[in-house]
C-alpha cells in the first residue's frame, strides 16, 4: 500500500460526555499516536489490541489516561493503520489531544474522510459508502434497517455482476467493429436481449422500490390544514405526546427532540408549519393565496381538519374540492366529536370522514392506522434492498433508458456500432452508481456531507 | 470477586456523530453481549482485545455493525467485566442497542455508577473519583490539569499515610485508656505533637490552595460596571471575539460557545448579567438599589467602566467610594480614549486608570494584563496539588480545627480520653474526604452530579 498521510478527528459527538474517541488514519498513524502515548509502544502491538496509558504534551506534562484502540492495515475500516484514542469526554481534553497531534505531522479530517478514504481504497463501493452517511443519519429504525442493507452489499454485488455481464457483451460487440465489413457476429443477440431484460427487470424493480425508499429515508412531509381553532395544535401534541412517552422510556439516549415530527409505524411524519393557513379565517380563502398553496404543494399528506361544531356540510364539500384539485392525498378529520351535531355527523360519514376528539383523546389509534394505510407498509428486515438515495435513482434510470434503446436497437436491427454506443452509456450509469467511475466533484459531493470524524 | 448486576450507558455525547460508545459493565457483561453479539464468542477471547461484528436483535435482524472491546474482571476501569460497543453515531441505533441489552437483563446506569463501582471496588479513593467529574467539566487547561493531578492521587496517597500515622498513636493512647488508673504512657506525647505539626503544616498548604483551585475550576465572576452607552458591551464582545477566534482554530472540537465566558490566561472569567445597571442613568443611584448590590457581591472582579467623554473626576471619586465599600477587587478603565479630555486623563492617570479604546480594540492587552495581575498565575503542571473541591476544602478545615483542639491539649496536658477523642474526630474528617469512611447520602449527593455512562 502506498502512504498516506495521516488524518485526525473527533468520531464521536460534541458536547460533556463519559468518553470521546479520537480517530487517526493513515501510514504514519501509529507512529504518531507513539510519539505522544505512553504507556507502551504501540508499534510492537498487535492489531486489535487496546492500550491503557497517558497522552502527553511536548513538556511531558499529562493531558488525559487514555485507553489507546490499535489497527493495523489493511484491517482497519479505512484499511489503513488505525488508531483510536478513547479519552475523558472534556472539550478541553478533545481539543488538546487533537491540537498535539496536529503538531504532531497529522491533519483534521475533511468530512467523510475516513469512509472516502475506506471506498477509495476498495473496501466498499460507493453506493455502500452512501450508505453509511444513511445509516448515521437515519431518523427511524427502518431507515437505519434500509441504510444497513445498503451498507453491507444491497443491490451492490447484483449490479456489479450484471455489469460484468454487460461488459462482456461490449466488448464481443466492439471486437466485430474491429473486423469492419466482414458480417461477423460474435456477440450473440439473442442472449445479449436476454441478459438486457434481466438486467431491465432487476432495474425496474429497485426504481419502483424509491417511492417507498425515499418515505422511509426523508419521511412524509405533513400539513395538518384546517381553520383556526379546529383543533390542529391539540391533536399535533396528543400525538406527539403518546411518542414522546414511549420514547422516553430509555433515557439519555433520545436525540434532541424535533417538536414537529412524529414517528408512526416506522415513518417520520414532518409537520410543515402552515401559519398562512391559521390566520386566514376561511380555509377556502386561504387556500386561493398562493403562499400557502405553495406550502401545501411541499406536503406528501395533508391532515383537513374541521371543526364539527363550527361547520356546514357544504362549507366542507366547498373545501375538498379545493383539496382535491391540490392532487395531494388527504385525510378528512372532524374534530371536537364531543360536541358535535348528530346530523352533520350522519352527513360526512358517508364522506369517508374520521370522527376523533384530539382534546379527550379519542378515536386517535383510528386515525393513526388510517394515516399509516396511505403508506402501505410492514418493517424493513435484513436483506431488503430499497432504494433510497435521490442519486442512485437517477443513475437507474438513465441506465434504464440507455438499456430501453439498446433494446429497441436489438429488435430494428441497428448496427453494431450504435448497440456498443449505448451500451457503454448505460455501462457508465452503472458505473456511477458504485463508483467505479466517479469524479472529484461527485466524491466531493458525497462526502462533504458526512460528519467529520467518519 | 461477588457478583454484580450488570448496567449499560451510552458513554459518548448524544447526538449524530460518526461513532457512538455503549458501555457495559457488571459480572454477566460479557455473558451479555454474547448474547447479541455475531462475530465471535466474547467470552473466550482475551481481555483488552477488539472484534468485528454485527449487533442482532431477537429475530436476527441486523442492528449495525459493530466493534466490541473486551475489559475482563479485574482489568477494567470498574474492575467488573466491561464492554464496549462501538457504534455507528445514530441516536436510532444507540436506542435499540440499549433496547435489546436492557431486555437481555441488563440495566440502565444511573449517573456517575461505573465511576462509583470503581470507587467501591477500591479502584480508586472518592477524592479520585471526584476528580472524574471535575475532568470531565473542565472549562479550561488549567481546571483540566488540576483535574487529572487529582485523579491521578493528587493529595489522597499522602492523606492516607497520614492518617495511617495517625490511627497508630489514636490507638495507644486508647490502649492507655485501657489500663486505667494505671499512669502508662503508649502514646509519646512529643512524637504526636510532632505529627500533627506535620500534618497541620499538610493541611494549611492545601486549605491556601482553594482559592487558587476554586479560581481555577468555577472561574471569575465577573461585573462589568457602567453607566449606560459605557462601551460595557463592546468591550465584552472585543474580548469575547479576540478568544473565539483562537478557538475556533480546531474545528469540531470547540464546545458550544457561551457567551459570556472568556478564558483568559488560562482563567474562565464568567460575565454576571447587570441588566440592573444598565437601566439606571447614575450608577452611584443603581448602587443604593440593593437589588444591584446584591448581584454585584456575587462578583469576585469588578470591572468599573467610564465613558471619559461623559463623566466628571467629582462623578468618578464619588463612585469609586461606593465601589470600595463593596469590598469586592475591582479594576478601573477609562473607555473611548480617542474622544477624551486630555486634562480628564491627566486627572485620572493618578488614580490608577486604564484608559482603552474598546471600539478601536486599543490598550486590550494592557486591561487583560491587569485583569490577570489580580490573580496570580502559572499554569498549572503534572502532580501540583490544589483542592478546588468546597467539599474537601470544609473537611480539610475540619480536621485542622480537631487537630488545632488536640495541641491544646497537648500543651495543656489534658487526659487521654480528650485527646483520643479529638484525635478520632479528625480521622473521621480525614476519612470522609478519601471516603474510608461514607454514607450512602453522600455517595449518592457525589455520584448523582456525574453524567450517565461515567
Amino acid at each position: 500500500m502506498s502512504a498516506h498521510d495521516t488524518i485526525v478527528a473527533l468520531s464521536t459527538a460534541e458536547g460533556v460526555s463519559g468518553i470521546a474517541v479520537i480517530r487517526l488514519s493513515g501510514t504514519e498513524a501509529i507512529q504518531i499516536a507513539d510519539q505522544v502515548f505512553y504507556g507502551k509502544k504501540l508499534i510492537d502491538q498487535n492489531t486489535h489490541t487496546i492500550h491503557f496509558g497517558t497522552i502527553r504534551n511536548n513538556e511531558k506534562q499529562i493531558i488525559d489516561e487514555v485507553l489507546v484502540s490499535l489497527f493495523k492495515e489493511p484491517k482497519s475500516f479505512t484499511t489503513e493503520n488505525m488508531v483510536e484514542i478513547s479519552c475523558h469526554g472534556s472539550p478541553v481534553i478533545i481539543q488538546e489531544i487533537i491540537k498535539l497531534l496536529i503538531e504532531k505531522g497529522t491533519r483534521l479530517a475533511e468530512p467523510g474522510e475516513f469512509t472516502k478514504r475506506a471506498f477509495l481504497h476498495g473496501r466498499f463501493d460507493l453506493a455502500q459508502a452512501e450508505a453509511v452517511a444513511d445509516l448515521i443519519n437515519a431518523e427511524t429504525n427502518n431507515a437505519r434497517q434500509v441504510a444497513i442493507n445498503q451498507m453491507r452489499g444491497g443491490f451492490s454485488n447484483e449490479i456489479n455482476q450484471l455489469r460484468e455481464e454487460l461488459i462482456h457483451f461490449a466488448s464481443l460487440i466492439e471486437l466485430e467493429l474491429d473486423f469492419g465489413e466482414e458480417d461477423v457476429e460474435f456477440a450473440k443477440r439473442d442472449d445479449l436481449k436476454a441478459l438486457i431484460l434481466k438486467i431491465q427487470s432487476y432495474l425496474q424493480k429497485l426504481i419502483q422500490s424509491f417511492d417507498q425508499g425515499n418515505v422511509i429515508k426523508n419521511g412524509v412531509p405533513t400539513v395538518i390544514a384546517g381553520k383556526p381553532n379546529a383543533g390542529k395544535s391539540t391533536l399535533l401534541n396528543v400525538l406527539l405526546n403518546e411518542e414522546k412517552a414511549i420514547v422516553s422510556d430509555i433515557a439519555g439516549t433520545t436525540r434532541d427532540s424535533i417538536e414537529d415530527e412524529i414517528v408512526l409505524g416506522g415513518i417520520n411524519f414532518r409537520f410543515i408549519d402552515t401559519a398562512g393557513l391559521r390566520d386566514t379565517k376561511d380555509i377556502i380563502e386561504a387556500m386561493g393565496v398562493e403562499r400557502t398553496r405553495e406550502k401545501m404543494k411541499k406536503a406528501s399528506l395533508i391532515i383537513y381538519m374541521v371543526d364539527l361544531t363550527n361547520t356546514t356540510a357544504d362549507e366542507i364539500k366547498k373545501e375538498t374540492k379545493d383539496l382535491i384539485e391540490l392532487g395531494i392525498p388527504f385525510i378528512k378529520v372532524g374534530n371536537k366529536l364531543d360536541k358535535a351535531d348528530a346530523e352533520l355527523i350522519d352527513t360526512l360519514r358517508k364522506e369517508d370522514f374520521i370522527f376523533i376528539s384530539a382534546k379527550h383523546n379519542e378515536h386517535i389509534e383510528e386515525l393513526k392506522e388510517k394515516i399509516l394505510s396511505m403508506f402501505q407498509w410492514s418493517s424493513v428486515k435484513t436483506g431488503d434492498v430499497l432504494v433510497t438515495n435521490l442519486r442512485h435513482f437517477e443513475k437507474l434510470s438513465q441506465t434504464k433508458e440507455s438499456l430501453d434503446r439498446v433494446l429497441i436497437g436489438l429488435n430494428g436491427s441497428v448496427t453494431g456500432d450504435l448497440l456498443a454506443m449505448d451500451i457503454r452509456q448505460a455501462l457508465h450509469y452503472l458505473g456511477e452508481i458504485t463508483g467505479t467511475i466517479t469524479t472529484d466533484d461527485l466524491l466531493e459531493n458525497i462526502f462533504s456531507k458526512f460528519c467529520i470524524g467518519k
